[in-house]
């Protein structure tokens, strides 16, 4: 991490003095590069998320939050992947040096890297308008990663936890709806929105058994075809079957929450297809992974991406979500 | 890479169906993450640089220079590591989708990265303001990486190249100093501050002699006292001693330089110490590199930083520069 003399006492003990240390990190924070032991008979699993200031995030945001998201929305990818996450390198453009900021967000950022035994070993701090970006590396045993591109036809699509939350919590948030409900199903949206999951443990679980995988965070339908697109198949969803919390359940109908289920972004959940064959095994060993996993669709040989509902065709022409 | 799908095509286009592939590299752009296979026995270095506009640039950079120097100067932390370039990870924000940008830009980051057998194997490209991030990964064999904590008393310590011509051109960019000089010494300095050279091969020459190394971003002086805290020793620099190219030589007096080698910054030459034990096989070595090293100095085991010229000791007290 480059800065002036006078900063480097506070980024060691914001960033280099937290956090767990691995056996794997020779060197971390603090000469020109960290220094790595990559484990023998793994591949690893690199990805790189950035999130800037009033595009990915605004001041409701809590700053540990943050750092909580920063870290979040790059492990989505691991285990998307059907990666271990192992190390993380923070590059952070902040517009002035602030030092209660930098405690909030590096306690964010660092309490879930280290919840998921993933070490910060370096990165550069700049002056600049707020960005902040994440560069996580994982482990996946050699040639058992999961990727977009191996979804079947015949194949069950599914997905974890639950879809819509954290765009219900946005839309509600910038007035764009509104919508009488408790001040706690308001709290547990936005937990959602602010603090969403990685399914780290879900993704190393189905690697045997799952397809393909992708992980949500610009809307079902967006990137449900990612998968179809690699994968050259179609599918179609029952409309029904799109898993709801209680607090979305208590917010909108069944019609009214499709538009956040499919097209919203932000849920951090997994979808993944896996073969009929495996459902015994796959649903069995899902257990484990402290999160449910809803059944909600096929994959056909047909290109495409179809919805049904009550037996029913239903069109959705407002497809994807982006950030760009 | 995220993006909305109509500029699929041209990330594409721009990003992953430009440079080198590598056999290492068996998942590249265009899944939740890339998939990497690590060298038996050898150790990864990985190292982050953010270059933000209004800060580490400005509109006098060419643009084809910005992705140069984006790659430049993290190669360059490799090379102070020992470490031979492989893989490099990219974080862009853009404030539009401009399309003549990408492609300068996108040529000049891979042309360097080319040069080094170094793949582009994914990244995050967001809007907002202007900010570029790279993160590099490069191999060393098991344990032969270079620290800043290994200078020894007695040590030689040695620079690359010359120094302070970026420093120097960026003043008389900046209107900071007035020289009549050609337009061919103009161009040369400029070189020296868009297209610095990361010394990639000394770097990976230099692991089995040097004690120590670092490359020097931030200028010789804050630079070396890295080295000498990190090694508990001091060193006595000989100004007269420090490289001056042409350009420089023709622009400046030797005194009048002496800043600018100093605590100007942006040579990415490196700086590291060999011991006299070491020197003669390093020195024939450190011929096939393809850039002269100096001797300028001596590790001593009194702390801090002396500077002689003609045999008398020299007061240097602005030291150091930062860009935070």
């Amino acid at each position: 991490m480059d800065s002036t003399r006078g900063e480097f006492a506070l980024i060691e003990r914001f960033f280099k003095e937290r956090g767990i240390k691995r056996a794997d990190v020779p060197i971390s924070v603090g000469d020109d590069a960290a220094i790595l032991a990559p484990p023998a008979n793994s591949h690893l699993a690199v990805t790189t998320d950035t999130m800037v200031s009033g595009v990915h995030f605004d001041a409701h945001t809590p700053i540990d939050a943050l750092g909580h998201k920063l870290a979040a929305v790059n492990l989505s990818d691991l285990a998307a992947m059907g990666a271990e996450p192992a190390w993380a390198s923070l590059a952070l453009t902040l517009p002035d040096f602030d030092e209660t900021w930098l405690d909030q967000f590096s306690r964010g950022l660092i309490e879930t890297l280290d919840y998921h035994h993933c070490s910060l070993i370096g990165g550069d701090i700049t002056r600049g308008p707020l960005t902040l970006t994440l560069t996580v590396h994982g482990f996946v045993p050699k040639d058992r990663y999961l990727l977009r591109s191996g979804a079947q036809p015949g194949d069950r699509i599914y997905v974890s936890g639950t879809l819509g939350d954290a765009a219900l919590a946005l839309a509600l948030q910038q007035d764009k709806l509104s919508v009488a409900c408790d001040i706690s199903v308001r709290e547990a949206l936005n937990e959602r929105l602010f603090r969403p999951t990685p399914r780290v443990m879900l993704g190393t679980l189905i690697r045997n058994q799952a397809n393909s995988a992708i992980d949500l965070s610009d809307g079902l339908a967006g990137d449900l075809k990612h998968i179809l697109t690699a994968s050259k198949v179609g599918a179609r969803i029952d409309l029904g079957l799109l898993p709801r919390s209680d607090a979305f359940a208590a917010s909108v109908s069944l019609e009214q929450g499709w538009p956040y289920q499919l097209v919203g972004g932000d849920d951090y959940e997994l979808c993944f297809t896996v073969p009929e064959g495996r459902r015994g095994a796959f649903e069995t060993i899902s257990r484990q992974a402290g999160v449910a996993v809803t059944a909600i669709g096929v994959i056909e040989r047909e290109p495409g991406l179809r919805f049904i509902h009550a037996g029913k065709e239903i069109q959705c022409d407002h497809l994807s979500y982006s950030h760009f």
